[in-house]
C-alpha cells in the first residue's frame, strides 16, 4: 500500500499521476484538512504535523510514504527519515529539482510556491551544489491556493494575479519554471501563457509519480498487496464544506472520504 | 483579565477596540495560527478548536471570554456556554445583528463572511425571529482573508474581487452590510466605495467592544485585576513567517508573541 499525504486535498493531483502509472497498487491518502494550509505556517509546526500524518498512514498499513506537499517536502524530510528510519520516503522537491536541471538551457530557473517553501531555501541549496552557474529566482505566490480552492481557475482576477507573480521571474529571463505547490498544476494553462512560450514548466506531481513507479518496478512487493484497479482510500482530518467540489477538481472523479481526527 | 481568541491574528482588531474603551483592563489574546483559518472548516472542527482555545485562556486567568472569530461565533457559542457554564461569553454575531437591526430602514440587509459563517444560517434565524419582514442577502467572500493577510489592501485585484462579491447584494438594494469576519474592517474603505453611499457598514469589532465595555461598567471586578495601561498579552499556537507584518496591520503597534501549542 502506497501512503500519500498533503496538507489538504491538493495532493490528489499526485494520486492522479500515481493511478496512471501504478494502477495495480492500493493507494491510501491522508489530507490534513483540519489544519490546512501548511504553506503559511512555521517549519516547526509543519514538521510536527508531517510526523503525525506519517504515523497515521503507517498505522493503516502504508509501506512507502509519498509526501505530496511541497511545504513538507521543503522543510521536514530529514526529520521524517530520522523519525521513521525503515520507511522509504518520496518527496516532491528532489524530482522537481532534477527535472529543472535537465530542462534548463540558459541556467536561469524560476520557482513559485508557498512562503514557507520559498523561505526554506532548499532549492537554492540543491542547485548551488549541482551547478554553481545556475541562477534560481523565486517568488512566493500565496494567493494561488485560495484562488484555486475557490475554483476561480479562469477568472480575470486570477489571470492578473498569476501575471503579477510571474513578472519578476520573467524579467530575469528564466527558461524553466518550477510549480512548487501541488495546487498549481490546475492553473498550468494560465501560468504557461503568462510565463511565455520559451519557459518550460516543471510539474512536481508527474515527477514524483515517475520516481515512485521506477522505485516500485525495481522492488516488487515493497508496497504490499497489489490490488488491480482498486479505488484510492481517502482520509481527511475534517470534512470541510467544500470538499466534494475541491476533491473532484483535483482527482476528476467522485471519491468518498473518511474522517480521522486526533 | 479579558480573554480574547480568534483563529489567527484578525481578532486583534477586537483587541484594538477593547483597548480604546477599556484601557484599564488586562487583555489576554490567543490566536490559533497553527490551525488558521477556521472559515473553510466544518462546524464540528471549529467547535473543538474553540473549546481548546477557551480552556487555554481560562487556565491563564481570563475571567470573561470574547470570541473575536465570526466563524466560531456563528457555530459554537451554545456548546461553549454549555461546556463552561460559569464563564461569561461575548461573541460578535449578536451585537452585529442588533446594530444592523437598528441601522436598516428598508429592511434589506447584506452580509459577507466566510463560507462556514454564511452556511451556519445564524443571522437568518436571528433576523427572522426579530422581524419577519427583514430580508437578509448573504454572500461568502472567502478570498478576502488571504488578500488581507497578504497586505493587498489597495491592489486593483482586491478592488475587483470586492466588487464581485458585493454585486449580488447591491442588486438587491441593501441599505446595511454586515462585515461578518474580523479581517474585513481592513478593507472598509474599498467595501464602502463598492457598496455605494446608501449602504451603511456594521463592523463587529466595534460592536462587541461596546457590549463588553457596557457589561464591565455594570459588573466591576469581574474581569479580575485592573491594570492601567497594561500591554495586551498575545499568545499564538504557531509563530508564522508573516506574523509581525500581519499583527502590525491589525493592531497598529508592535507586539511580542508567546507560543503555546498542544
Amino acid at each position: 500500500m502506497i501512503g500519500v499525504f498533503d496538507s489538504g486535498l491538493g495532493g490528489l493531483t499526485v494520486v492522479k499521476e500515481l493511478l496512471k502509472r501504478l494502477p495495480n497498487y492500493k493507494i491510501l491518502y491522508f489530507g490534513d484538512t483540519a489544519r490546512t494550509p501548511y504553506g503559511t505556517k512555521s517549519p516547526e509546526t509543519v514538521c510536527k504535523y508531517a510526523i503525525e500524518n506519517t504515523r497515521f498512514l503507517l498505522a493503516r498499513g502504508a509501506k512507502i510514504i509519498v509526501v505530496a506537499c511541497h511545504t513538507v517536502s521543503s522543510t521536514s524530510i530529514p526529520i521524517l527519515r530520522e523519525s521513521f528510519p525503515d520507511v522509504p520516503f518520496f518527496e516532491v522537491v528532489t524530482p522537481s529539482f532534477k527535472k529543472a536541471l535537465r530542462l534548463t538551457k540558459n541556467k536561469k530557473i524560476g520557482l513559485i510556491g508557498t512562503r514557507t517553501t520559498v523561505e526554506s531555501g532548499i532549492y537554492q541549496r540543491l542547485f548551488s551544489e549541482a551547478d554553481p552557474e545556475i541562477k534560481l529566482y523565486t517568488n512566493p505566490a500565496p494567493l494561488l491556493v485560495p484562488l484555486i480552492e475557490e475554483g476561480w481557475l479562469k477568472k480575470p482576477e486570477t489571470r492578473s494575479i498569476v501575471k503579477k507573480y510571474l513578472i519578476p521571474l520573467k524579467m530575469r529571463g528564466i527558461d524553466t519554471l518550477i510549480l512548487a505547490c501541488t495546487h498549481y498544476p490546475l492553473l498550468k494553462k494560465i501560468i504557461a501563457e503568462k510565463a511565455g512560450k520559451r519557459v518550460r514548466l516543471v510539474d512536481p506531481s508527474e515527477e514524483v509519480a515517475i520516481e515512485v513507479a521506477e522505485y516500485l518496478s525495481r522492488q516488487e512487493n515493497v508496497a504490499g498487496v497489489v490490488e488491480p484497479n482498486g479505488e484510492p482510500e481517502v482520509w481527511v482530518s475534517d470534512i470541510t464544506p467544500n470538499f466534494e467540489r475541491i476533491a473532484g477538481m483535483f482527482l476528476n472523479r467522485k471519491i468518498s472520504l473518511k474522517k480521522f481526527s486526533w
